[in-house]
């Protein structure tokens, strides 16, 4: 019943059991291990570029950690209205920037342009007065799925250059970005500073990644994690899944995966798609009558407000339910 | 050659591991899944009260998570001078505790009595210039691997009860303190507020639990554990845990393991203890040159300043190890 | 030229001097001199309820303190949109309260009503994930100079208790409030827990009044107070100044010298008066050409975006001043 | 009967009264009016150097706004045990350092050498467990009255520069050191990056400075002043405090009246006295029958623990009474 509900409690890919297994024998404790040494090189692997990773066993940690390195206590983050750090981290980015702000910003599909940057940061007077803006944070793929083009990112990341503005991408589902839009790792993070690459929706138990472009900063977020309690002794497990996600490309094959599976869904929605499907999200209008109607095949997912439902396909959604669901709809 | 570095980055339980393998299919997330909702009935159990229980990856975090429900951002808490949350968190209790200060107090074998309890209170002025202590922190068994008795936590529980101060059990070790004393847990945790229950050093992987007496707090801290980014999505791996380790008493058949081990070096020691050994931690006596001879018998362990070492064994120490360690102890 | 940009820095009324030389005697420090002894009996007499009041030297600090007794870090303070607390202040409240969250509501003139707070807090889900509601903050008068009704201000009262939220009131210009309304203090201040009753912009120097219901929340405030740097070894200038305005009803002279400018003003404004005017505030339409003119006549006033300007009358706004201005406009 | 309980509640001198007076007339708010502008050059002119420097109410405000330019939330502060800072201040540090850390050190009269500091910071495991150090605060006179020579200055600030720590000069009684000492002002600052110079101990009302070294520090502390609800409006009113405390270095006249006083009363104290009188403050063993004698006389001073007293003289002190309590001290 609870297939489509979200991909964040799917099961671990066994390739990941099979790593952590691996990592069982005692090794040094924290980030002292053998694996987690190992981790900057491979990041940097698959991003063509030098690479400074942390783990953390949370996408809300990892935003928050990375968040930390750019913004101070008195300064603001630019991101949308819907990002994930402004409605679903109870107040995680506050706690972790000691009162800092997120300053919030409009965008259809909950992405930011830079026009919709400057909506927000150009009002604000240069004075001691009102919260400055020191950080900007995009979600890819967003909090509805929509996938940013590397020229977006790229129009973004120059403008938090020119308004010196650290850049931040929120990669709670980065795989099925960089899957839906067939570009390379690097193309789909853009010029950021630092980009939460997540893994737990994507076949992980509990293990994110934290990729900084700049050493220094991620130095300081090693303190932070410690201090936040996240730096756990037996980190290798942390590493090892990430490093098995890595492996042959685990993690794009997951990804590949949800999407092709919402891909079939989405091809039954037509109209009643409100976003376009670019990633492995779904939101559908349907009525409550509708809905019940499905919930009584069996089938689990979100209400969406009142008049839609949310629909989440994960690594190892099975093939015979993407399309029983598609099926579903297409009958309705 | 890590044998007695430490206990923290030992390998992880088989049975845990097979917990954590039947937990696999997909569950509701966070602490919704029906392992983590089976935590206060396993808990309350061993402890014959009821208990809310909440999982958390590190004992940092769950120190800190249980310190802020008893103490405000303006107040203090009194722990040991080397008291872990003081001496090895970076700073993490006053990161959670929003500034809150630890007052420090002095005491044999890292313990705390009632009388330095009150030499750190009792001169504080009750005024606004001075920060009030609000909460008392011990930690079960000490930092020196020495146990509380149960008579010593119900007096240091009636002064915190006197004082109207919270009563916090930093229980890294706790199992060790347990089997030691031959006691029940209850008695082992005294009158406390809130006990983290450590479960990593002692055959989990990444799971504590903060066990609170009041299911108000226990509430307050859910807040705090989701702000803190420590609510994980697939948590029921993490209950999976805790459960495994308390199926069947593991957590103590585990500490017995590592206390026994420990009991056997130090019959070698004699005079070379700097402490008793009432738990799974050895704090010895040697010389530069000796600790070189016992490296170079290829035993691993922490120098304790210029003239001793500390050991510590593990749930999984081998009977072997512990006696060759012992016996080259004897022969120096 | 600097006549109508703003009431808070206006010069000090020749009372509150002359209270304040009277202070100059020692008296014991902080607030144990007589005269801070005095401030709970000399606003419970215009209250006509028991208070306990704490002075600050600028209202940013007396909102904090006092929303601080109301929201804990993990929680958030519903305010409007144009909040001072929200556009003005620095983020003092994410400082103060340690990373709460100001959650923002819509409203005409910069005010609150029960339905606008019901928008904000009826979609929060009631979980771990979202930042839940704590207090709900107006400005009495608004930000555009609005004064809430008794009637207004006790509906809001009503859905703050039924939701178990505190309720505070910036008064900033209370006073103002108060000779518009033509009320008592207390029907002005509303059933509200706390109120910043502001003497800054209304004739004294460097005081502001944190008026408690409940002298629990007053002794909290102590302690933060002090912890902010805010407690004054001389406070007895501070008390001196509330005294003097409190002596003789000076504050709401002073409210009503500055209103009556304002209304002279407004008279002349018509319909280009964005709000209406219930304080010492007007928000007037103007074109760039139109400021111009004024300002060339010597008039000194804030621009309001591309289209409007800003007049802030004082307790020492003089008749001609006034005048002048008012008839400078109708001459447009 | 209160003369020498403390400095910090007397009188404010006539001509802060004057040059507050003076500054009645509206100007622009907060630090942008005429005097405030002038206090760079002005406190420039008395060191030497460039300075930028702000205004506070208080030097608990002015220790941690200097102290949180230096000192990240996750680092640490080497202060004296003793220092006010520390014991005085409600945990403020604590708070505008968003959780960073005081490491106490040892020193005779609550002064800091580089052997104490060297003792705090040495044993500091240079990993992400332990908080590092990050600036050294010394109060300048200490809080038992003893001055810092300039040599012990530059070697503890040789020592700050060489680990890269910041450098802070709490100088609540630096006109009193400096007066003690008399050198320059610069020399009895030190090579420090920022002070906080104390007016209010000695003849202004409510205005400290923060005097920065280094221009991007200050304006940092002009946000962390603004966001603490320390930016008052009528700032005029404590930069004419402060300026009127430089003009013809009343500062210093001052200081040494309250010196000269305190020099007369150790004159008649001998053995009595447990350090050295080197400023304006004196702790003398008195035994309990002896207190009550002097008291009994009409003397007003603080007990210090069980067998002594502290009696503090201030720029108005009464030769009359300086004479009178040391002759009644000669005479017990």
């Amino acid at each position: 019943m609870s297939q489509f509900l979200s991909d964040n409690a799917a099961a671990v890919h066994p390739r990941v059991w099979d790593a952590m297994r691996a990592a069982d024998e005692a090794d040094a404790p924290y980030d002292n291990d053998a694996l987690s040494q190992r981790l900057d090189e491979a990041f940097g692997a698959i991003f063509g570029y030098e690479v400074a990773v942390l783990w953390a066993a949370t996408g809300t940690a990892a935003n928050c950690l990375a968040l930390a390195t750019m913004c101070p206590p008195h300064g603001g983050v630019v991101c949308h209205r819907e990002a994930h750090i402004e409605v679903d981290e109870a107040g995680a980015p506050g706690f972790y920037l000691h009162g800092a702000k997120l300053l919030l910003a409009e965008g259809e599909g909950a992405k930011l342009t830079p026009d919709a940057v400057r909506a927000v940061i150009d009002p604000i007077r240069d004075d001691v007065h009102q919260v400055q803006p020191h950080a900007v944070s995009v979600t890819q793929a967003s909090e509805y799925g929509q996938s940013y083009r590397p020229a977006e990112l790229a129009a973004l990341g120059a403008l938090a250059r020119e308004r010196s503005l650290g850049f931040h991408v929120d990669g709670a589902r980065f795989g099925n970005a960089v899957a839906f839009l067939g570009c390379s790792p690097a193309e789909a993070a853009g010029p950021c500073d630092a980009l939460s690459f997540g893994m737990v929706k994507n076949g992980a138990m509990s293990a994110e990644a934290i990729v900084f472009r700049d050493a220094d900063a991620a130095a300081l977020a090693r303190y932070r994690r410690k201090r936040a309690g996240h730096l756990q002794s037996k980190g290798r497990f942390l590493a090892a899944q990430l490093l098995a996600m890595l492996e042959g490309d685990l993690w794009l094959a997951n990804a590949r995966a949800a999407n092709a599976a919402a891909a079939e869904i989405a091809g039954a929605c037509g109209d009643r798609l409100m976003h376009p499907v670019e990633a492995n999200e779904l939101f559908v209008r349907l009525s409550a009558v509708e809905r019940e109607v499905l919930r009584a095949q069996g089938f689990g997912f979100y209400d969406w407000g009142a008049d839609a439902a949310r629909f989440v396909t994960a690594w190892n959604t099975r093939d015979g339910d993407a399309r029983a669901l598609a099926s579903a709809i297409a009958n309705l």
